[in-house]
């Protein structure tokens, strides 16, 4: 199959190119190289430094023998690029993940709010349109991320709800009360693609991904030029990523409030397998599809609890912190998603245990001198810029 | 009150504008006068040719001694000119019609859809961060549309639906299933307000509007000048002008496909009215209000008879005529919105009769020499481009 990953440089695009790349597909990738700006903007360097697109593609040709092709552009400001790509490599399976994907950074202030918006919200305009020209019979496999339900007094349905009023009944498009300006963003995509499938018959499975751990993937193993960028700063790391890299660097596992707050969660090799197997059950013309992607629940607490046993496994002396929450949430409330169907398509799910998380940190402990502990406590406030009283 | 008028150059904006100046609040508008730009792209020129904006103001001192300020800036791109009016002028209410309000014109191909969501998405985030900023207990008053909901086959609540799922219950945002790139663009606004609204506590009204008729307030009576832009070309023109202008002109009044398409209507009187409610009866702080604001419910081809009947009266052969339908849309269909809120705040509606829709008949007669006819007809398919294979 002719695959594209759209933004093939990230913490997960990356992994993703690789694993469909070994298992025979032709792959081609597709990258602004916009998160690398980001990381230095915000001070969050990746745990180790990454090697430039371009050496990491030839490392992997050397390693395996198989070329994934590349083209470096801007899929939001560059239309014409993106038209060429999909003219040129007639994708059958397009898998998108290239979004700003923080939300801390798109609450910084307006600029970083409308940027935000700008590069998600068109770059995906920019693709639907780019196949409706030139393959409209591809299939779409978009990451969208469990945020965009928030958290709803009900279960959490896959994408629709059946709903009943004063007698007559329809299924309808999941409401969402998203928390922030990117997670806004993925609600819009989402809208938007919905448009796109039942108006010009195009066909796409919506991802709503949880928050995704994990540092390895059994192609970064194949070589260390392939490791994948691992954040762990306030910014870009994730719960589960920045409590093991706390642990490791012996400082504290910093909480939001109280911890109440449940999220979903999974393993970065669990993201490769729901890619695979939406790709290989497409959905029909016309089809939006909308998957929850996630394995497992846990509150914040829970997390960084489980990170502190494991991390007092390997005598490293984890202490919890409970700061300020920076973020407009609720610490306590109901959370039950419902993610059947990438089970029913056969996904198996690696659960958190005790051991990968002591995993993670022995790879971890392996950089630890490259940790900057000043970048792990969170600057952005929901409810205050940074900035001046001019827009930035 | 100061109110600021933002689109105040628009068929909807200008009599806005006017309206609360002569009823003695302090009024400002802003405007990019890119509509002028769009009705020349389209080739849609109003039926009488509007003044400048600044000429208008002028006209309107002359007439009533009242000052309208101005500032001439676009919204979406030059968010500092925003900061600078919000901090200087102080609003106490934003009025917001700064947006591109044309479906057709967000499907003529991919630069017009990216156009529509980039100027009306990031226009609206300029302004809430404004607000922020500088009036943080200001009350905004945003114009989306009935579009927003398309024709789900439950009652259309306003804004919110109650849900039950598995034995809980809760009260979410209204399952959305907007119809063009545009009715997108007002999606995305409401749940980038609604966002505003509970983490900053921003106070908000959505006023979800019908379909807009009629060509005159009591303002634009008052001097010739004062006349406001009225559109019966296809991309801008809404269906019960250009049907009136239609049969001003002798040529067949164009019904989409069956016409058994519902939609709510409301006459542009009524618009100032809806607006003047919200306003003297404000959201709170961190309440993010939606109204639905139309005043009666008709299908296309309901109101098509109605103007041909009026049409026989004044001696004019008004014949209807099917066209292939342009959208994909339903044409048998479930509706039945409510707009119980503006109507317990104490609107009062002026109904669609024969006597009106005779006096605009009159009224475009008088004009009948500038009509177009060419400019009437559809020419953006919803599932064809106008243009070329590379991106526009």
């Amino acid at each position: 199959m002719r695959i594209l990953v759209l933004g093939g440089d990230g913490y997960l695009g990356w992994p993703t190119a690789m694993f469909f790349s070994r298992t025979d597909h032709e792959v081609m990738v597709v990258d602004n190289l916009a998160k690398r700006q980001w990381e230095v903007e915000v001070d969050g360097a990746p745990l180790e430094p990454p090697p430039t697109l371009r050496h990491r593609l030839r490392v992997w040709s050397d390693v395996t023998g198989r070329e994934i092709q590349v083209a470096i552009a801007d899929i939001a400001e560059n239309p014409r690029v993106v038209y060429r790509v999909f003219e040129d490599f007639q994708p059958e399976a397009i898998v998108h993940y290239a979004e700003q994907p923080s939300a801390p950074y798109s609450m910084v202030d307006r600029n970083h709010a409308v940027y935000t918006q700008r590069n998600n919200v068109l770059g995906t305009l920019n693709v639907l349109h780019a196949m409706k020209r030139h393959v409209p019979e591809a299939h779409l496999v978009k990451l969208g991320t469990m945020g965009e339900y928030g958290t709803p007094n009900v279960d959490i349905a896959e994408g629709w709800i059946d709903v009943e009023v004063n007698g007559r009944s329809d299924r309808l498009p999941f409401p969402k009360l998203p928390g922030s300006f990117y997670h806004l963003s993925k609600v819009h995509d989402s809208h938007n693609i919905h448009f796109a499938c039942r108006t010009w018959g195009l066909a796409a499975t919506d991802l709503n991904q949880g928050v995704v751990y994990g540092i390895t993937t059994d192609e970064t193993e194949l070589d260390p030029e392939l490791h994948t960028s691992f954040h762990y700063d306030a910014v870009f790391g994730t719960a589960l990523n920045r409590f093991c890299a706390q642990a490791v660097a012996g400082v504290p596992l910093t909480v939001y409030g109280s911890g109440g707050q449940k999220r979903s969660f999974l393993n970065i090799r669990d993201t490769l397998e729901c890619v695979r197997l939406p790709l290989e059950h497409a959905a029909e013309p016309g089809e939006y599809r909308v998957f929850n992607q996630f394995t497992e629940v846990f509150s914040v607490l829970e997390l960084a609890e489980l990170v502190a046993a494991a991390a007092g496994k390997l005598c490293l002396d984890a202490r919890i912190e409970h700061l300020e929450n920076p973020r407009i949430e609720s610490e306590e409330h109901w959370y039950n998603p419902r993610n059947d169907s990438l089970l029913a398509l056969g996904l198996e799910p690696r659960l958190l245990s005790n051991e990968l998380v002591e995993t993670m940190m022995r790879r971890i402990a392996e950089s630890v001198d490259r940790i900057d502990r000043a970048t792990i406590l969170p600057r952005v406030q929901w409810r205050q810029d940074i900035g001046t009283a001019t827009p930035s």
